[in-house]
């Protein structure tokens, strides 16, 4: 996959320590060979479709290892396990959106009013983290690897920013924090589940809001 | 503790199965005789005290039983375990709580403008819930009986409700169901553990928003 490159750690003034393409889960990816990368790649392409294809609770390393057409031991040895599988996923999830939001087209990326911005923020975020939480409960993560994770101060600052850009006043932070808190249930409500709120009524309530809050 | 009667159901016409009183982690709580009933009190009552003064890594059953003047069998016996004696203290919260919001002296309970309810529903909420979230933390809940339990349902009914009142419009369910889990995030997050987001800090954020999404 080819992906623009990662954008310069000024963007957002952020400090070195939550720049963008932090992991979901903390820690930084050793480096690889290309052909191992190309492996890896290719095995995760095959986990997405699988998961896309039949759901994730048929995601099994055997079906894994034929539609990638490797040998079991090679997911093995570079992922771990079926959780491991599932890190990388997510890790890679979080990294793409991360590029998109700082580096990518408007209204998701630079270029549009920040409201605008705001808005196509909450509406993506909600479909990955859908993902990620599917990925996330079947990887029997601790809450705490859900929610308050490095990935989550990267998209508070986000939208702090673009709060300041539109001349909100008051507790930035703390709105950023809760704006950021709503969104993040996913992570552990699944959406649908929840007396028929689904991800497209999440979305048009999320724009809702924003627009309520800034008017 | 004297607690004032159980409101009838019909002050939010919630269905029978999430009715004021409903237990937090679900089910319904066994009759008891009246001497075991204040046996339990009893320890409930020292627990609390425990928890107030030393803090709730260090409620041991020991510690427990000689604080109550009871037998630790009688703990056992009565609560299970150290995690049963943190779900019944849960539930009394919980209870507590929705007792105060529904049938409670205003601006919480019923008499006041549904703004300043909602106001105060939601800066009494983050008290119980930083409480609470301490003791779903402590007792090792999996994410799902932290978050969507039935007690959820509650508040989110009483959150529609007041907007209803308020004559906001759009999808108050969904509306709802964003401010209950921007609430609930502190059952996961722990504030102050995040870059100092104190607890009044949150208190503010919330009447700030509220304040905003209805003017």
């Amino acid at each position: 996959m080819d992906s623009p490159s990662a954008p310069s750690e000024t963007v957002f003034g952020l400090p070195p320590s939550i720049r963008p393409g932090v992991s979901l889960l903390g820690g930084t990816p050793p480096p690889e060979r290309s052909d191992a990368a190309r492996n890896r790649e290719r095995i995760l392409a095959a986990a997405r479709v699988v998961i896309a294809r039949d759901g994730i609770e048929y995601l099994t390393m055997d079906l894994l290892a034929t539609e990638a057409g490797v040998g079991k031991g090679t997911i093995f040895r570079r992922f771990g396990s079926r959780t491991g599988v599932f890190r990388s996923l997510l890790d890679e999830a979080e990294r793409d959106f991360q590029i998109r939001m700082m580096a990518g087209p408007p209204p998701l990326g630079p270029g549009a009013d920040p409201i605008e911005r705001l808005v196509a923020f909450g509406r993506a975020r909600i479909e990955v983290l859908t993902t990620q939480g599917d990925l996330l409960r079947e990887s029997e993560a601790p809450p705490e690897a859900r929610y308050g994770v490095p990935a989550r101060q990267v998209t508070e600052v986000h939208v702090m920013s673009l709060l300041r850009q539109a001349h909100v006043d008051g507790d930035l932070p703390v709105l950023a924090f809760n704006l950021i808190s709503m969104l993040e249930a996913i992570l552990i409500l699944p959406p649908g589940a929840v007396r028929g709120i689904t991800v497209p009524r999440l979305a048009d309530g999320w724009e809702e809001l924003v627009r309520r809050l800034v008017a």
